[in-house]
């Protein structure tokens, strides 16, 4: 099988470093439009060799988008006509956009829109690592609009990076990632700007910082690049869940203000409720 | 040595494991109010035996405070008049309240207000684990004004602990922890409850959430019973970095509403500068 990625960051090279060990991929062609990236993930043998055209995508059994959401829309419309039956998955973070981008078009039915779900902070090639996808979930949308031979041919390359397969529509794909995924960055960026903010003097944090703050801090370490985009294209669906995420900081707050302990208590129990979701979690994703 | 502990959760009950294993506490003695716990650690060998009467603790070289920050303040008050040269410490979360009430006592000299920054977010004693406290850092908060050789003992004990000792006033304390500890816990309970409240069908969660969710929201487990009294006593600096926090959360709300992606970009940007603050804090505090 031979696999082209576009966009050999975190995701990207992961994609690749697993098909191959795996042996799903016995070819791997790469492309980045950042040149650096393209020749750190040639030196650290993510993928075969580096392909400067379009054109030279063709050779492919399946294409795979790992790039920004944004740079994810243009690059369909270049790709998709040069295609006659390859598989192109594009595996973004958003997805209603994506789908709209390409509704109409007559090689509509060579497209998935596919979200892994899974991630690190880091970016860049040097960050993919092996077992990234091991155990998560992968979410197809809208998979009646592509060919069914090739949505098994996408159900065989998820199934060798371990994944469980889920579908759903791109709307509503777009409205869950926004509650479970992007909020949690943004209540982190907004966190490392507070904390920075305060304390001028980076060694109180440093000595200071447990780890409870690096946890919800964590993912303020992500690619700006990657998430603005995001932000832009889920933005209706980010802007409701900000809106109640705020609502309850306020709800805090007042409570805090009129030291009200019951209302306190009350809060942070209902929030406990999300105990039973993540233990489960933890025990079904737990490796072997 | 003779240790007592007052509050068998997962603070004192993390303490009594280490220092009895690394040799530095030959009997340990526990109170807790909750008659469970209490049972529980015994049945766990977390503490030798329970103890019923204040009068009890005198017969310890130290005595620890474990306990929610606003029973603290009331057991030490009750506690400290009836010792003669032990020490006393409480290793709670908020410290100007507790030496504001020790404050002008005659037996001041024997109280010292540690905060060790590690915990999880279980409690209980089953929740108490070995090496919870290794390399890292415990606040001394006005260290000038217990005994000498006191502080020499609390040395001994938290070296047996493993941890880093760093010296501050408890008002620099109190603000610093707000901004390291408490706002981190606000935001992921806050989280927490804006995805139960959209995501009524659990499912979606827990199929969707992946390590970056889990990552800011694990912290929205902890206990309420422990964090409703810190967040009150601390509710002046609680409540300054919770404005700061929902004003950068406007921020960002503001840029995605306007699309402003520049906006988003240099937010994002600058909020990636606690990169190295946390990189420094991993490469330190990785064990062996």
């Amino acid at each position: 099988m031979i696999v082209s990625i576009i966009g050999l960051g975190l995701i990207g090279g992961s994609i690749a470093i697993d098909l191959r060990k795996r042996g799903f991929a016995n070819s791997l062609l790469g492309m980045d439009a950042n040149t650096e990236h393209a020749a750190k993930a040639l030196e650290l043998g993510l993928v075969d060799s580096i392909v400067d055209h379009y054109e030279q995508l063709r050779f492919s059994d399946i294409i795979i988008l790992a790039v920004p959401v944004d740079a994810a829309i243009a690059l369909l419309n270049n790709i998709l006509p040069l295609l006659d039956n390859q598989l192109l998955i594009d595996v973004g973070s958003t997805k209603e956009p994506l789908i709209n981008a390409v509704n109409g078009n007559e090689k509509r039915h060579l497209f998935l829109a596919a979200h892994p779900m899974a991630g690190t902070e880091f970016s860049g090639p040097q960050a993919a690592i092996s077992g990234l996808f091991d155990q998560k979930a992968v979410i197809f949308c809208n998979a009646e609009e592509t060919d069914t031979n090739l949505v098994y041919l996408a159900d065989a390359m998820f199934a060798a990076l371990k994944m469980r397969r889920i579908d759903m529509d791109a709307k509503s794909h777009d409205i869950h990632a926004a509650y479970v995924s992007h909020i949690s960055h943004i209540s982190s960026f907004a966190l490392a700007l507070s904390v920075l903010h305060k304390e001028k003097d980076e060694r109180s944090i440093f000595e200071m910082a447990s780890g409870g703050f690096a946890s919800t801090v964590r993912l303020a370490k992500s690619s700006p690049d990657m998430w603005a985009p995001i932000f832009m294209q889920n933005r209706k669906n980010v802007l409701e869940v900000l809106d109640t995420y705020i609502n309850y900081l306020y709800d805090f707050k007042l409570a805090i203000f009129n030291q009200d302990k019951e209302r306190l208590l009350f809060l942070m129990n209902k929030a406990n409720d999300i105990k039973p979701i993540l233990n489960l979690k933890e025990k079904l994703t737990v490796k072997p």
